[in-house]
């Protein structure tokens, strides 16, 4: 079996694979509401193809490392965003597609808060919680045919431990 | 000046002015991920006219009760969507429309966890975040012209406390 190392998230990093949700100080900061809030402005590209994006909760069981992986999904149709509502940490396994299918997988560790979004047509795990159950509020694209993919990796990772 | 008593935030109680987001078990909840996560499903009613929604942090000053509520805002072309990143509490303040203005206000408290969605023309108050600073992401329609009205209440109302 093969093992990948656990990255660091980052959004420089995370560049190729989709956006980190943060409030972080490159963001587009407006300040509104008369001074009361900040806004931290259009942290992640949803894309719907004009369909209307769905706000859901996913509650996700707790992983601990290492954990193993054998399959990848990706939504050809829309993007999926996921943010903790606990700041609680999750972990983000990627993959390039390679003529279709995905190509060697990487994986990142959220830093408490950090969130992120998925392109469509974007390879990944299922969620991943660690730190116990998890709620992630999730955006993405519900209920349309034809959305989901699912490919089982020839060879299954281990991701962390070791 | 008026003074409004603060409601407990039920989904019920809620609905003439949106929908609450929250984990609930009347939701449509689907086992995903081969078992490993629920998903409450579509727990907002999204609305962008078919433009593209941003996704947003919030961070909202620290307001304590009684808070005086001296104007309401409205967004004519799309919802908006307030979750609550630390399960913190926050205050609601909404009026229904009277003929383009805001009739008499109400106010909701949250319970730790709750989110709220407002539709498109919704009156309601700026962020009051409650229980310290907070961080909230916020699913809107971002970028859009003449997306946001506000209004100053001829009498201010002050909302809990007495």
């Amino acid at each position: 079996m093969r093992r990948i190392a656990v990255e660091p998230l980052t959004r420089q990093g995370f560049l190729p694979f989709g956006q980190v949700i943060e409030a972080h100080p490159d963001a587009e900061r407006r300040i509104i509401n008369r001074g009361t809030t900040e806004r931290f402005h259009d942290l992640a590209r949803v894309e719907t193809g004009g369909g209307r994006p769905t706000i859901n909760i996913f509650r996700g069981k707790a992983h601990t490392l290492p954990v193993i992986v054998a399959r990848l999904e990706r939504h050809p149709k829309g993007s999926q965003s996921f943010m903790p509502l606990g700041g609680q940490r999750f972990l983000v396994v990627v993959a390039p597609d390679q003529a279709g299918t995905p190509g060697m997988p990487r994986a990142f560790l959220t830093a408490p808060g950090q969130g992120v979004s998925y392109p469509a047509g974007q390879w990944h795990s299922a969620l991943l919680a660690l730190d116990g159950i998890g709620d992630f509020l999730v955006v993405d694209l519900g209920d349309v045919e034809d959305n989901l993919e699912e490919f089982e990796l020839a060879e299954p990772v281990t991701v962390g431990g070791g």
